[in-house]
């Protein structure tokens, strides 16, 4: 049997044999009754009660001040990078492994992402690298720091906190003081996640949190902006219910808003499922040590663990595949689809998309080292049953 | 009884003494049945049938090939602006009468939007003024029109069929067409509105429809962009999901895109909606005309009634202050305020706004003049019990 066809195999001894999506949203909380009573009290848009207690709940959980349920992660890290000050012709440093979004939240600001490279212990931005890479091209004026190949502002660092694994905060935060960088995590993948005992999330001046339907919490579409700065808050909900000033009925605007609030219905699926979420990372623990075990002497790879100091939520979990059994990824990726096991490899490189291949760059060795070694396997919490 | 007075108490009459509010979502058909559905199938984002149905119910209603659910109709407008062409740098014609999301679909994609003066009959875009005001402003060069005072492109203009009452489409048709101008309509407020036999938001390239907690139907949050060009609903679809390329499992997007599809969750309340479409017409229809029972010789204004030609939805019942009458506005709406009666004035004229006062505009004499005299009365379809 092949090697492919062995992981296949011990995957199967997982998940059952009949296969299992790579993450499907778990209901078997109050889902359906907060539905409900969303429905009776007839707030089902954009103001609420439920929008507000599960606002309130993200915030007591991430143990943040604030948090401002919008429409989705993109959203919340567009609005993050607008109210801390990024404009138009910045340049915004991004991790060139992470989901599209965190760049397109940059472009839509007319910013420009500006691709780091990652490192093998989180697949997260490689602190080491940035510094270097800063040392080269930033250039200090009266202004603040700018590139000097490009001639642009350096405004701000997004960290992605990938599949749930945390970055190595203290090195980045340390970097975002001495380049003055506004530092915004992206923590969409990192519900449940913490470093040192704190949540991702709140290590910048805001950060973002994602509730789509893949996520480890869903509200069917949606997202948060999570801050501890009352100011930037109050701005967030401002901006996000289109900036309208706050009169019993006249309409004024007093700036370009958005129309990105989380509706109260979105806002109810969510309260039942941060209910259930401790009960969702116990269950991915658990997922993870099958998984060890079950691939543990094949020679194929081995299972992304925690760093050290740190607690993931195993959003996604994540197989990186030995160097020299890395040629195997697409036999693999068919394979598991064939078998239907929801098997997936790591987004392509942000800087390899045609749409950012005239992107700045730091040197990507690592990234592109990683990138064919990557496997995500299926991580619903409903893999393990309750107890 | 001053006169304020007598149209509070003739409002009462027709909304009962306790009040009522500007509008309510009304949710007495299928609305928990699918949201039950929508949560046993796990299928609760951007994937889902609930989705598919709803924009396939939607397009048939409409009478229209295609229908793309977003996330709201300000992310429908900024689409279908983006995916016909309009660029950066452009000026796009908006009315200076309308919601403030239109104007900034405009401004999120780096375009100005250019204010236009609307009339009386349906207090849309006055196309006699809109024609006279190109002819004074627009030059041919190889490339289209240009505004000979600015210099920048005319690449589209945006009615919007005010409260549900349709525009003068034959004429903003024919001026779209001689200027080379891209149309495209606001038809945020006008599912069940029709012009000569054929659905608002049917004849441009493509409209926007909301379903926000305040239009006749609601997903809670959510929009659609709707359009007879397969092209166009296709990109629309694809560029509304992160503009990713179909494979099973592969990460790949061409361009960049956005985080705009309506969950399957919004969807399924959508459908349940859109079933109790016809009834919230009828019931709108019975509701204008106690209005104008009510306020029939109280020599205070008139109710706005749909155009010869058109069939409006009667979403806002709009009552026009006479000219004699408009310094009351203010008392009327605090007033009204006072007893719990959902009145709301015009929204404030968008070159007025701070934020678009630079805004390049037409004489906007017109929308000025009319802009005292409006008044939207409680409009929500269960204030008329069903037969």
């Amino acid at each position: 049997m092949s090697l492919a066809d062995q992981l296949i195999d011990a995957t199967l001894r997982v998940v059952g044999q009949s296969g299992a999506p790579l993450h499907e949203p778990c209901f078997a909380g109050n889902e359906k009754r907060y539905l409900e009573e969303c429905i009776d009290s007839t707030f089902v848009s954009s103001v609420g009660p439920h929008v507000e207690r599960f606002e309130k709940e993200l915030a007591r959980y991430v143990g943040v001040r604030h948090a401002v349920a919008v429409a989705n992660g993109t959203a919340a890290l567009q609005v993050a990078l607008h109210i801390t000050g990024v404009k138009s012709g910045d340049e915004v440093f991004v991790p060139t492994a992470t989901f599209v979004a965190t760049a397109n939240a940059v472009t839509y600001l007319g910013a420009i992402p500006h691709f780091l490279d990652c490192g093998e212990v989180n697949l997260g931005l490689d602190p080491d690298a940035f510094r270097a890479w800063l040392a080269h091209i930033a250039e200090y004026d009266s202004s603040g720091y700018r590139n000097r190949l490009t001639g642009r502002r350096l405004a701000a660092v997004i960290p992605t906190h990938v599949f749930g694994h945390p970055c190595d905060m203290e090195r980045i935060v340390a970097i975002a003081h001495d380049f003055k960088l506004v530092l915004i995590e992206d923590a969409a993948e990192s519900l449940g996640s913490f470093y040192r005992g704190y949540h991702t999330g709140t290590f910048g001046m805001a950060a973002a949190l994602s509730f789509n339907g893949n996520k480890i919490i869903t509200t069917g579409g949606g997202g948060a902006l999570i801050t501890n700065d009352f100011a930037l808050a109050t701005r967030a909900k401002h901006i996000t219910t289109t900036a309208k000033k706050p009169h019993p009925w006249a309409y004024e605007h007093d700036e370009v808003g958005y129309n990105f609030r989380m509706p109260n219905l979105n806002a109810a699926l969510g309260l039942a499922q941060i209910e259930q979420l401790s009960g969702f990372l116990d269950a991915k623990r658990t997922l993870l040590q099958r998984y060890k075990n079950a691939i543990a002497g094949l020679g194929i790879g081995t299972m992304l663990e925690e760093p050290e100091g740190t607690t993931s939520n195993y959003w996604l979990q994540t197989l990186l595949l030995d160097r020299d059994t890395a040629s195997l990824r697409e036999d693999i990726l068919a394979r598991a689809h064939e078998k239907r096991i929801g098997m997936r490899p790591l987004w392509r490189l942000l800087h390899s998309l045609p749409v950012y291949s005239k992107s700045p760059r730091a040197p990507l060795e690592r990234a592109e080292a990683l990138e064919p070694r990557v496997i995500n396997l299926p991580s619903s919490p409903q893999i393990i049953p309750p107890k």
